[in-house]
């Protein structure tokens, strides 16, 4: 066995980069990079996501039930990278990323990836808007959560 | 609600390619290209992987309890969209790409992603080797399967 070469292939799964959004019951706003989320049912649309334990996104998360995953794009590793850091929330912005409430109350960065197959500006922009399903075993710092996605706003 | 933007944003989750490989107990070879693979462990390293119930290669991994995932590189599409068909073992070749079986007896693909950071061939290979762990529930036409990384060869 080789540690290092295990290691290179398991890297080479690839996996995406998020900001997961949520707001908690006495109206706490918080925000956090995750880059552990997959799919894992078509009908209903189920993802799993993975959430740091010892994080304010993630007392904020078990409070409000709903959450969002601001999707990226390329050229967006800055939001990624700042959110990285403890969210900084000021008036309408997160950590200087503007944001609106959706119709859930679930806070939505505007400068989530936007398509380019919707002229729609309120479809262009990719916030997947999840309600909170189960959570599942802590796996040393995370814990899984599983999600159902609702809508998109 | 609008289904078609939640549709692409869940699209925006990347997935990774592969080809499962694996050796059923009465010797059948079986090899299939797999798209939904996930890490969910560091420490032992532990991957998820969604294999369709109603494929020989679903039977043969269920009997062998063991498989490998090769991972494929830029550029080997080719060997991927060949096996979403069938495989057809034919001497040491599996629809036309060579193989060579690893010490667990599991078929490695001689032509997995080579990586560069390595000079030995035999590290430069990628081939996730694994041990099924166990099954979860049947999601539609696909189970997931819960494995421990073994050793790479």
């Amino acid at each position: 066995m080789d540690a290092d070469a295990k290691k290179t292939a398991l890297r080479m799964i690839p996996y995406g980069i998020y900001v997961l959004t949520t707001k908690a019951g006495d109206g706490t706003i918080a925000a956090a990079t995750v880059n552990w989320v997959t799919q894992t049912a078509f009908a209903p649309p189920t993802v799993v996501v993975g959430v740091k334990t010892d994080s304010g996104t993630y007392a904020a998360l078990k409070d409000s039930g709903a959450f969002a995953l601001n999707m990226l794009g390329k050229g967006q590793q800055g939001i990624a990278f700042t959110l990285f850091k403890p969210a900084v929330v000021d008036g309408d912005t997160i950590s200087g990323e503007p944001f609106q409430l959706g119709s859930t109350g679930v806070p939505l960065l505007d400068n989530a990836h936007r398509s380019e197959e919707h002229t729609s500006e309120l479809q262009s922009r990719r916030n997947l808007v999840c309600r909170l399903l189960l959570e599942k075993k802590k796996q040393h710092r995370y814990k899984l959560h599983t999600a159902r996605t609702t809508y998109l706003n």
